[in-house]
């Protein structure tokens, strides 16, 4: 009974035991710090290692290597992971990641250097090692570098019983499985039956009589983001992966694909905003700089684009001092306008629901939408800026200015993303700087332009 | 063998298939239009009536709805559930719920207006009514409203022998489940054993000497996002749900904890780029315009403050009116670093990676890059600036505000995120506009201030 009770306990990574661990680890108490690190979840284990500073890192890995196992190094954050496995003693990360899947083998490696692999690789019994080098051959982000090769299978002609008399005399079977997946005898997968179902069925109801309606295969080469995409639309809990001739070569459960799930929202979020894909909040400093740096470049030179549409206008300006205050406030509104319509465009690309089939119906609500926004926008900043400027014509001038860049901006961040995806590209990607440069410019021009025209 | 082969098949909606379904709509050929609705997936049918025009929608529904099903009406966006729901007959609704998971008519309901509601919960049988109606009765957005009510528990005596007879004669089995959940005699979870260890252990093995090791439970007034988490965290496949009590109430399966997940990315993604948490491509203009036109307003009050700024240096851009035009550069890059450094925090805060452990390291390291980013900026500036306007001391001045701008908006772009957590708000809230607004004023003030000093 102690053993189950223990695992219920749930022993959370809480601020309190966070500072009693550094506290442990200041006055190198090596028992209390693994009596602390013992009941915790090795995910918990891989944040604390993440949060805590790297001098810290290294001295609590110093009093606690030898127990580090496969999970930590698993769960740990790319740019730490490194770090660590260069600290420990060979030979602990040997033994380490002897216990893992070999997905998760293949998850250590792929952010290794080669030196690193090597010692990774040399440490596996032969068969992960042959299953590992395998799985590293497909393309970086496809299926066959996320599936496991440990599948359960059962011939198309088996019944229910065969199947349970099977998986209860089976040696090894996977950590973790949900189906057993029918073949035929080239290995060509034609279905699969949940373990709940094959428990509840008759022994001699046939296999082939209760698969599951919503049976999906994906190609090894097939990239992770598709198959995130699958799951998440078809339900899937787990997905057989089959090589170029239809044969079954391994299996993607949830929980990997979850993960690129994950993943693939934090990088259509970071690339919006310009931050390398790869960016994390463990980066150092000269990390961040050359994530971030080249698109602050970029972006230098476009924004020179809007101080050149001003410096054409100088003229008016000397003539009318106070325009130079007033305009970055169209610029500005449509530079909120157009991120408020690329986010919900690129979101909508990466869940599938903008497509050919309704592109142009999204582009015309964005664009009528823009306009109503527009009206309201120019009504509020007409009245009050006739009544700070004293000039009702300055409030016209702002108030057609601001329907012109709403409308721009509109029709700008939608069509800017979608762009993008037509020439393959991820419509994520440097987006935001396309379209705040092209409300900048807009607003600029629209502001200045129409003031030459009216107030001069 | 013929079953499964079609269900093999894995027919997409792709273009040329929602061509055709729109011909077959177009000629009103019912018989047609079931043809090829019908190897569609229930995901794919909803990704179909959500992409075509609402008068489509309707005449498609007018030749199909005799065969509209649950896991339609289940899978289709909020915003055009309720117009369809209320297009069919009141029969189809009801026969078309009545096939559901209690947890899937919950995740109807909540959507739906009173009237519409009734109409549903009349339609089904009295115990899957009672069952959706306590689930109402959790608040919306928690774990109650989330889990099934439908669970496989065993008492904490039993052998795997045990377990597995009962499974085999258990007349009413979930459709989905993955785990047998061991409970005390007051329904207390104990600790869960997966199918698959069930199927592989010996028949006299006890079942608390196989529970899992990952076993965690939630009270069912949790809310989802901390559910998500949870799953994410430990890479659950399946988590009990307890009452306040302890007690056994239901169980949350991984699929909704990724829907969650997925809804949560949304909510940020949006939030971040100032758009109601709400926003669907699937929506009218009018709605667009509600959920936009706020944090437009607000930006136009908050950009007239960097409008306020640049008119008390009136006199100084009067004097060299060159400054109007290259002014707005130093804001403008001083917005994207601002945008960068905020959207790696929203990230890092959502994934529990930036915590009151790192937080000071984190500021630290963001300003160091910000002023590392701000160095090399304004080399460039200064001397472009230099060189286009013939001046070393606009240069200079240009050179300076940069990198004042990039620290500013490094330090606020994480800052911001962070006090508004401290606050209880959500991070991404509005995060934008005040940062933008921050580096808009500073590097007006930073760019004109010095101008004034410097060059007058």
């Amino acid at each position: 009974m102690a053993e189950y009770e223990a695992a219920g306990e749930e022993v959370e990574l809480d601020e309190a035991r966070v500072e009693a661990i550094r506290e442990a680890v200041d006055q190198g108490d090596s028992a209390l710090v693994s009596r602390l690190l013992e009941p915790l979840h090795a995910a918990d284990i891989a944040d604390l290692l993440e949060q805590i500073g790297a001098t810290e890192r290294r001295e609590l890995l110093a009093l606690w290597s030898g127990e580090i196992d496969g999970d930590v190094l698993s769960e740990l954050d790319e740019t730490i992971r490194e770090e660590v496995i260069e600290s420990l003693p060979p030979e602990v990360v040997a033994e380490a990641v002897r216990d893992l899947d070999t997905d998760d083998v293949v998850d250590i490696l792929e952010d290794l250097e080669a030196p690193a692999q090597g010692k990774i690789l040399d440490a596996l019994e032969l068969v992960d090692r042959v299953a590992v080098e395998q799985a590293m051959s497909f393309p970086e982000g496809s299926a066959g570098r996320l599936m496991q090769r440990e599948v359960v299978v059962a011939p198309e002609h088996w019944t229910v019983g065969d199947a349970i008399d099977f998986l209860r005399e089976a040696t090894a079977l996977p950590d973790q499985f949900y189906h057993v997946i029918l073949v035929d005898p080239r290995m060509k997968p034609l279905g699969y039956i949940t373990l709940g179902r094959l428990l509840s069925a008759r022994r001699d109801v046939r296999l082939k009589d209760i698969t599951e309606d919503s049976f999906r295969t994906v190609v090894a080469t097939e990239e992770e983001e598709e198959v995130a995409y699958i799951f998440n639309q078809y339900h899937l809990i787990s997905c057989p992966v089959v090589d170029e001739n239809d044969r079954l070569v391994g299996v993607i459960t949830i929980d990997d694909a979850m993960n690129v799930l994950d993943e693939e929202h934090e990088e259509d979020m970071l690339l919006l905003a310009g931050v390398g894909e790869e960016a994390s909040v463990f980066d150092g400093p000269i990390a961040t700089v050359r994530q971030r740096l080249p698109w602050l470049v970029v972006n230098l030179f476009t924004a020179s684009l809007s101080a050149f549409v001003i410096s054409r206008f100088e003229a008016t300006i000397a003539a009318l001092v106070a325009l130079a205050a007033v305009m970055p406030i169209v610029a500005s509104t449509g530079g909120i306008a157009g991120t408020q319509s690329l986010a919900v465009a690129v979101r909508a690309l990466a869940t599938r629901d903008l497509t050919s089939s309704n592109a142009r119906r999204v582009v015309l609500r964005e664009v009528t939408a823009g306009a109503i926004n527009g009206v309201v926008l120019a009504v509020i900043l007409g009245l009050v800026g006739t009544l700070v400027l004293g000039d009702p014509w300055m409030g016209l001038v702002l108030a057609l200015a601001m329907i012109t860049n709403q409308i721009v901006a509109a029709f700008g961040g939608v069509m800017v993303p979608l762009t993008l995806e037509r020439f393959g590209l991820d419509p994520a990607l440097a987006s935001g700087t396309f379209v705040t440069t092209l409300t900048d410019v807009m607003g600029y021009l629209a502001f200045l332009g129409l003031a030459t025209m009216v107030l001069l």
